[in-house]
């Protein structure tokens, strides 16, 4: 059960038996159902939670009730409200499960305990952290500097299979567009 | 001159005195003047650079030389272009020195060097990312949930001073506004 995030992990840093025996212990598993929510508005974010199989989408919905698309989670990503996790406040997205969806788990005291007894974890995170944060920079400059139609083809080159998962509303809604731009992008067949 | 960052490392992590002389050897200092370029569009970024004193801004310029104002950069606060930095790409955004300004930096080559004789440092870097993420996030829900009112009146209670460096137009930019609304913001002096 514990074999993709461990392999997940291999990839940034060698791994011992004794922390491969720790990970198996303190990350739990959870099934969750298409369209439960695994965080809810205003909810303590309790969990850094590994996507294994499915898809998951965190948003927030705004004073006029519209949605807003945070972030899409496909396996082998991470779902959770950091902000919330490591400062113990309110949750200020909701995480839903956008299929059937599993996950595993690592709550704070765990996360606090495997970084103090594995110098390998405590480095993982590190590099995790730093690659999201290389991430989200590139999303900033995306927006900034590509057309809708280029951040579109982008995007579809990276997750040709998404719409099996994601509707197009949150896909509009991710990338920064109506429903409507997105549907007109999406006749010009232009990812192929 | 290191004790500034010295002072700011402790305030996530415990330091043993082989943990400071590491800090002290490594970190190199460098003095920028006002309107210096500390990295060019499409430059390699070098360094993580901590800032001692002044100000700096990270920005880019659109491709109708529009310019847009990503981070200001205050004292006891880092500017870089991490993305550039860890892979070895060309930069996406410039980073300017808007007064004189005070910076230790840090190369990929010392970052590796020390993070492998120093567990406290390598801790320290996980914690600052992390707050580094909890920030962006936060972000991305305050541009999503507050008015640019609002945004505008939290922006003046964590800065109040920050009209001595930086200029209307680019914490206009930064805040996601035009120059005109901002001036009519502050003519309501809602800050004070």
């Amino acid at each position: 059960m514990h074999d993709k995030l461990i392999k997940y992990i291999k990839k940034y840093v060698a791994l011992t038996p004794g922390d491969i025996a720790l990970i198996e212990e303190t990350f739990t598993y959870r099934k969750l159902e298409k369209g439960e929510l695994l965080l809810k508005n205003e909810e303590i974010c309790r969990h850094q939670n590994f996507v294994l199989t499915g898809f998951m989408k965190t948003y927030n919905v705004g004073a006029t009730g519209k949605e807003h698309c945070i972030l899409l989670v496909p396996f082998e990503r991470w779902a959770s409200d950091l902000n919330s996790y490591f400062n113990q406040v309110p949750s200020t997205v909701i995480i839903k499960a956008l299929v059937d969806t599993e996950i595993l788990q690592l709550n704070k005291s765990s996360f606090d305990a495997i970084l103090d007894k594995s110098p390998a974890m405590e480095r993982f995170f590190r590099k995790m952290y730093q690659d999201a944060l290389c991430a989200h920079h590139k999303k900033i400059i995306d927006t900034l500097m590509l057309s809708a139609r280029e951040r579109y083809i982008n995007f579809m080159k990276n997750y040709p299979d998404i719409t099996q998962f994601v509707s197009l509303k949150d896909i509009a809604s991710y990338l920064g567009m109506t429903p409507e731009y997105l549907s007109n992008l999406r006749r010009q067949k232009l990812y192929k």
